[in-house]
């Protein structure tokens, strides 16, 4: 099999754009990676591991006769990466986890959507971080998602679609308005109530000691916590909207457990219980995705 | 080593109270244990397979002759269990997630808190229950918490010591209150948010397609929604009051965030982040208890 691309360029060599670029290349999808990271030393080790072919001084000069482009920046600098693209032809996709601001940014930048640029989030991380723990099998089973616009080009999508099913993931559409509001709910409020509940419980006079006896429950919610705080701090800032909302509903129903409780309201403390383990164990019997962290 | 007591009495011959039975008859603590369970089945069952020696009608029946007597019942019915002993010489404990209630119930019963009442929380569980599940290894490298009143007889906390100590936990003594603060904080509190946050998200109007996209964080935050609802609707009517106490401070914390994201106050929310990460990061450093589940 020839391959798809001759040139694909890479920019921000973390654990994403390195693992995306050791996955096309172990695969053969691609001839040569560029790759553009302010980062000097990350780009060296890339080089120096045969994870990249080239550096490039510059997103723009790293974009420079590539079929393809992979914006793996942080949240926050994806809009200022994709001013320095405006004169590229290469179909653009990004790994961002809010899907809404790319856009927005797209049509900001480019006077509107711009055609060929494809936003997409893969459900893939890792507790670790950086060019050093690429994995070109990270997204192998795990679920991508393209968040196209109307009048984004079907042969970019498709091409974008292609790179990922070539990594071994599974690709899905959905506007971005959608992904971001079904993040909300099932990542970022579960990020944001573990780290309330880790920082409520460590202000209390003998949080050592709660600490020390923290179990089961404890342990597993607040694994989470344990996450990029700068990271998670920009995902809030992208969606505060969608959280917001999401955390209303959360508050009134535990302001709600608070009344049964107070008021001795057993049954009915009982039966949201039932409610909630028929669904969780629902949830377990469809997903049966490999657990990897913080995705 | 000559056993440490002729015969122990154990009620209630579920997951807790069979693995007690199994791992001190494997220890030879104990020459023969006699067991009472409103559920015949049960107890054939540990007769048959040598878990328990004799099977008694009662529950004063199964501590007749007994140096120890280990109430291994529902939170809910350590109250009910306790009024049938109240002639009882044999050292009572039992094995119950709140303490507090147990230590009133002697009183009330005993009309002062009985000298041979040594209550106790062993940290262990399974997501398996009932005597088919009996694990002598159970206790193994666990805490136990004993929780005796001022007037518990020395002589009687120090049998209880060492029986756990036996099958291989570590014994702590704290007030029952204290017990009950540190609880509601590290283990019913995590347990209340999980089954609100599955219950706020089942009730959306997508909710099948939200479950199919949960990530990590929320399979790791929602695991323990799948614990018993009767069990945790008894330990939240048992321990309501220290409950809503942390309850409340949580919900302040939310609300701050809240205030934080709607402001766009980016900096402080990154700020309660790093603290509640360093927090975390500090408990993953000195907790290092093999992972079981529910405890």
């Amino acid at each position: 099999m020839s391959a798809a691309f001759d040139k694909i360029s890479i920019v921000g060599l973390g654990l994403v754009g390195a693992s995306v670029a050791l996955g096309l290349k172990k695969r053969g999808f691609v001839d040569r990676i560029s790759a553009y990271d302010t980062d000097a030393e990350s780009l060296e080790f890339g080089l120096s591991r045969s994870i990249i072919d080239e550096k490039a001084t510059s997103i723009a000069n790293c974009a420079e006769g590539s079929g393809l482009l992979v914006l793996a920046v942080p949240v926050r600098s994806i809009a200022a990466s994709l001013a320095q693209l405006k004169d590229v032809t290469a179909i653009i996709t990004d790994v961002g986890s809010v899907k809404s601001p790319v856009l927005k940014a797209g049509e900001e930048i480019f006077g509107e959507s711009p055609a060929n640029l494809v936003p997409g989030h893969p459900i893939a991380g890792s507790e670790q971080h950086g060019v050093e723990a690429a994995d070109p099998n990270l997204f192998e089973n795990h679920k991508v998602i393209l968040t196209p616009a109307a009048s984004t080009d079907e042969g970019a999508i498709n091409s974008v679609e292609e790179m990922w099913q070539c990594l071994g993931a599974r690709v899905i559409r959905m506007s971005a308005g959608h992904h971001d509001s079904v993040f909300a709910q099932t990542s970022h409020l579960p990020h944001l109530l573990a780290y309330a509940l880790v920082d409520t419980l460590s202000v209390q006079g003998d949080s050592l000691e709660i600490f020390e006896y923290a179990a089961g429950g404890f342990r597993d919610f607040s694994r989470i916590a344990a996450s990029d705080p700068v990271m998670w701090r920009d995902i809030f800032d992208a969606n505060g909207e969608e959280v917001l909302d999401i955390m209303d509903k959360y508050m009134d129903e535990l302001t709600e457990i608070r009344t049964l409780i107070a008021e001795g309201r057993m049954g009915e403390l009982e039966a949201l219980f039932k409610r909630a383990k028929v669904a969780r164990d629902h949830f377990s019997s469809i997903n049966v995705q490999p657990r990897k962290a913080s995705d």
